[in-house]
């Protein structure tokens, strides 16, 4: 079945063609976006606008004796100062935003600090005035009384016994029972499968390994900022960069105790988010500096700022305990993930969990995470949260299986592959998805049959991602020459105004050009969730199909009436209105919607739909590296990313997901990480110290789009954004065995960790 | 019959009542406008901006021989200069913007001129600058080379033999003939029915006149004002002050020779319209600045401006005939009305010859129609455009006949009313009509039969206004907290968002205060037409109404799905939904809103209609004035509006659009006129000098809403926005014949006016 396919450096393994879905036009925002014209929030501005600035804590872990406001509000051209006691509420009810349940007290205490300061940067108190210096001078004049207290930074420290304690009255779930035990660990849960003690003694090999992963940053470009005006009618209108508008108008209204629909949000340009521009930080500040002074307030973080107070994604520990048998069947595989949840509970291990062993077909499996708390900031969703950490130790394991085993390694995931029908350790059931079809690709794939240099090594890994599904509205018109106005709610952080637009036209058989996406404030268009789990292309997708296919109803019964004919005896094709029977009888789609106005009117189309066919995607990675011998400097030689799209709606923006993923996960396994001092600070919070991998240090990433229809959306759509971040920092953990004789275990493989395992 | 109706200052005699339609909540864009957190035109700012300023003829009359920018280019700080020629075009293709048929060319030169400037105030040249001082500065280094011509300024000047011609090329039409005939006269329609000479003949009374009426302006408190950005996509985007973003759009379009979906109109807030925001005046200059420059350009009018270069409505020349037996009944009229259309054709005498005789069911009856070129602005939309027109002369010779007859005049038009199945003389035949409710009233009033004083006189009037319908497009979705959003493309001029919101509200069955409106731009709304006609809380509110029905019918299919039953079972009324047979089965709009999320997802509606059941509207007044016997300066004393506006959504706001009328309309009879010099220039265009009634001026204006429902529209709407200015001017002129014994055939009928016709 082998056969070697013929190199390019972008290859689309379609199963179907369409007209429009898997073309490649411009973006429709690009323009807007290469000349400067996009308006981000840090461009906006109105009539009395106040500037906004935030205290923060210096310590690690502290406890807030009081804060004294008294010189700052003195200061001239200070409008007002808040903190937490003006949120006017003790709530600690349960809320969920969509990422999982947590305590209101919780939500509040990481926008301003009440009793606590848990991590450096922890915001305290919020300041107006009436330029950005003189509240960054006001700032300085707060005199906050700390009780200075060890801080814990890494999930380890953060559960030995005796370990600093963050939160006096978090008491652990131990298994889905509530413990009366405080500790750091706020649960602990096991997704369980047959029995690893009768698969392990089946092994003829096993691998047992522990693994660590450190915190690491999406480093958007754009820093946070908002601005709030809290209006004299008690409507509180929020402008600023997120992911999810309507998301950050959920939060507000529970931080502010105000109804849904006082709150307008309007979601400016965003410059970049990855899962980071989710939660809100500055904004609740800035609406109540807002109330406070009757202006409006404008807020942006500066780059330290982000670092240290917005929510990066968990550092963690995990360990991996893996049997197989000569003929490489793994009998049973144990997974232990502990990650970080930063300040207060929620880490990304529920997700990390959920995709740890999901690329294999094993009988016994077991699957144990720990959401720990620790003194850094908030984590917040990066990219398949979690996924990386989980197959950062899974995909080595496996690949060490392998080599004992003394079987390829694609060889060895394609014998244990998940496929149609598999019953996941944490409990699903696969429907179709494409891991034989990727895992395929990667074997035939001239990269994996390449030569290899001196001190280079190859490795493989692969990595799964379940995607979401949610709310999305789509809002269509038809213009009198024949394009399409599409109004959507979700923000576009990765091409989707193309993706999205490009169905409605695939619908209406017109081109993609034709199509106008317009993303709109939250008083202008129906629920739609965030941008965030793969879903935007997926979902909102989906709703603009609907919305085009009531568009394409309305417009054959326009055509019937015009033509005085039955509307069942009209059909649209590639966007041609035809009688079935009469030949003469037809006009293009720019025809009719021409006469539409004289014809009883314009035509709209709505849908609001939340899909539940959602189809996780898989993605495999071949890495070469070379490593230096005399430094461990490594150099990423050749990467190729494959992924199963479901449907590649715009094959460019599907690559760049994949270029991007892959490039931040180079990032991950090589150079990122928090540098944490003693005192719990962070030392490089800076661009410069945080080293990002540039153009300059990667090689150009080819790509396999490997296209394995999604029964559960019109065009097979999956869901592209975040499987194609897991496999990098294994594969290249893999290759960097391979290149050096040396395994690693822990991220960031910088030349200090590679000279160190290699006894230099 | 008679009946004294008791005596409220604020009347509703109302048919029919509802939930939501018919009471008065708050607007809900009222903080925004008395806290000045509206955003205006004039607000609107964006990075890099460019200011602009126009180049003006001094002269009414004049042939451009030459224009040198050269000077006004090299001022530092000019960034580009624009003229007629750089349209690019010198088509003369008929278009319709909506206004009726015109030239390309036309609309091209009045936004600036080419070889002729026709007006005082016609714009020249456009300059953009760094900022509008330097703008203006480099206006006055364009040099332009005139030929000057002597102007015309009236219709009967323009009419006469040997008259100074506007358009060499201009040929009149004659009674639907195209003629030779190079004339000021455009166009000589005539509307008939019967046959007048036998009218006239079994006539006992013969009334016949000439009246004359004086250009008036809109008097908007916002001056027009337009910025626009040529993108380098070659996508434009205008930011203006408007009566509709799509007719901008379309206007636009036509003049730049763009598709439409390639422009892009935000209308911002706007100050003000009454018909005359609705043109493009300083938009096409601002784009054709932008393409030049790259930049975004702004242009805001001054006071002068606004007077001397928008559109403002006709003065007129018209004589009636008018014959009666003694026993009341009107046997003929005869109209001839003369409108001038300022620089280029297309006068309001269309509307008003529909008008004219439109409130009497007479059986012979002809109106003439001249459309006159004339020096001055071309004339726009005003509030019923062409109808006060041909009521000050109709309506003076009605009640001419009833003093002739001894009758009482309400008696009189009584006796002679128009109503369902009257055929008009311009053609239609009524559907039902308000016109005798609206006399019964009128007479059944306090007001019709109270003492009056010394040097007082009471004069009635009445007025029709046909509306229009055309299309509109709403969409809806709705909140989690039970709310909904309303998205429209009708910008409010009157009260609309509250008048359009309330319409689905009523239907949902809950508060207006839950819908909340927002007027989006015209990418984000299918095809509106413009705010005008008085077509908006009819046709948009239409729309709501079926788009809310489309949210209702899912909420119905929704609870149905929850409850697991037929959707055929289950009902909504009242804002509950229950089950029809089930009484456990019950839920409120609020509590299934907040289920959507977890049973589906969102809710979303959208209509286009563009509804054909318009229903006409007739309205009437009753005014008291006194005038000092000394100055002939008068007062209105008493002034009481009725007016049968089918259904009113919101009478408060219905109540404001009665009282603006009225007071618009004394303004035209007492003082408003554009006092032209012997150059054909206007000697008062500042606010000073052109007088507008100040609420010092005026009596509290007393409302009495008839309604009358219009059978063609869901809740009875007709339409309310215009048919209240029609009767006051001959109401007036009537009053102030029984006050001094003389009558006046001439707006304004001032003091000046007054004391010459009474020979002091």
């Amino acid at each position: 079945m082998t056969q070697t396919l013929d190199y390019e450096p972008n290859m689309v393994l379609a199963t179907k063609t369409y007209d429009v879905v898997g073309t490649r036009p411009v973006r429709h925002d690009g323009a807007d976006k290469v000349t400067g014209r996009a308006l981000y929030g840090a461009d906006f501005a109105t009539a009395g606008l106040l500037h906004g600035s935030i205290l923060r804590s210096p310590h690690a872990h502290a406890r807030i004796k009081s804060i004294d406001t008294s010189a700052a509000k003195a200061l001239p051209g200070v409008a007002a100062v808040v903190t937490s006691a003006d949120f006017g509420s003790d709530s600690d009810a349960v809320v969920d935003l969509g990422e999982g349940a947590t305590s209101l007290k919780w939500l509040r205490d990481n926008v301003l600090a009440s009793d606590k300061a848990l991590y450096r940067g922890h915001a305290i108190a919020g300041v107006a005035a009436s330029n950005p210096h003189t509240a960054e001078e006001a700032v300085g004049l707060i005199e906050v009384e700390y009780e200075v207290l060890p801080p814990v930074v890494t999930v380890e420290d953060a559960m030995a016994d005796g370990a600093p304690i963050l939160h006096d009255d978090l008491k652990t779930e131990e298994l889905g029972e509530q413990t009366d035990t405080v500790s750091n660990v706020a649960q602990h849960f096991q997704h369980k499968k047959g029995d690893v003690s009768k698969g392990f003694a089946k092994a003829d090999v096993i691998v047992e390994r522990e693994y660590r992963a450190k915190t690491v940053h999406q480093g958007y470009i754009e820093p946070h900022n908002a601005t709030a005006l809290w209006n004299n009618d008690g409507r509180l209108h929020v402008w600023c960069s997120t992911q999810g508008a309507f998301t950050v108008r959920d939060a507000m209204a529970q931080l502010l105790d105000m109804p849904v629909s006082k709150i307008r949000v309007t979601p400016m340009e965003i410059g970049g988010g990855f899962g980071g521009k989710i939660p809100v930080y500055l904004e609740p500040v800035a609406a109540l500096l807002s109330r406070k002074t009757g202006s409006a307030v404008k807020m942006v973080m500066s780059r330290a700022d982000v670092f240290e107070a917005s929510g990066p994604t968990c550092g963690s520990w995990s360990r991996v305990k893996i049997g197989g048998t000569s003929d490489g069947t793994i009998t049973a595989c144990e997974v232990e993930l502990a990650c970080e949840a930063g300040a207060y509970p929620g880490s990304p291990v529920g997700a990390g969990a959920m995709c740890a062993l999901a690329a294999y077909d094993i009988e016994n499996g077991t699957v144990d995470g720990y959401d720990v708390v620790v003194n850094k900031p908030k984590t917040a969703a990066y990219r398949a949260p979690g996924a990386p950490n989980a197959a950062f130790a899974v995909e080595q394991a496996v690949d060490e299986l392998a080599q004992k085993l003394d079987m390829d390694p694609i060889e060895l995931r394609l014998k244990n592959a998940a496929k149609e029908g598999t019953r996941r350790v944490d409990g699903p059931t696969f429907n179709r998805v494409g891991l034989v079809e990727t895992l395929e690709a990667m074997r035939d794939h001239p990269h994996y049959s390449a030569p290899i240099g001196e001190n280079q090594g190859r490795g493989v890994a692969v990595g799964f991602w379940f995607n979401i599904g949610f709310d999305s509205s789509v809002n269509l018109a038809v213009n009198a020459d024949g394009t399409v106005i599409l109004t959507e709610g979700s923000t576009d952080i990765g091409g989707t105004r193309a993706s999205i637009a490009m169905q409605a036209a695939e619908v209406l058989g017109i081109p993609a050009e034709d199509v106008h996406p317009s993303v709109v404030d939250t008083d202008s268009i129906g629920f739609t969730a965030v941008t965030g789990g793969s879903r935007t292309t997926f979902a909102t997708g989906w709703a603009a199909y609907e919305a085009a296919q009531s568009v394409k109803k309305q417009m054959i019964e326009r055509a019937a009436a015009i033509w005085d004919v039955d509307a069942d005896a009209v059909d649209m094709n590639r966007g041609v209105i035809s009688s079935k029977s009469d030949p003469e009888l037809s006009m293009t789609f720019k025809e009719l919607a021409a006469q539409l106005g004289s014809s009883g009117g314009g035509i709209s189309g709505t849908a609001s739909v939340s899909p539940t066919g959602v189809g996780g995607s898989f993605a495999g990675n071949i890495v070469d590296v070379e490593v230096d011998p005399e430094t461990g400097k490594t150099d990423v030689v050749r990467f190729t990313a494959f992924q199963d799209v479901g449907k590649a709606i715009h094959p460019s923006y599907v690559e760049g997901q994949m270029q991007g993923g892959s490039v931040q996960g180079i990032g991950w396994a090589l150079n990122e990480e928090y540098y944490m001092n003693e005192a719990g600070g962070m030392d490089n919070s800076t661009l410069l110290d945080y080293r990002m991998p540039t153009s300059l240090d990667l090689p150009m990433i080819d790509t396999v789009i490997v296209e394995v229809a999604n029964p559960g959306h019109p065009f097979g759509v999956r869901g592209v954004g975040e499987a194609n971040i897991i496999p990098p920092t294994p594969a290249i953990a893999n290759a960097l065995q391979r290149a050096t004789g040396t395994r690693l275990f822990e991220t960031p493989m910088n030349p200090v960790a590679i000279t160190a395992a290699n006894g230099d």
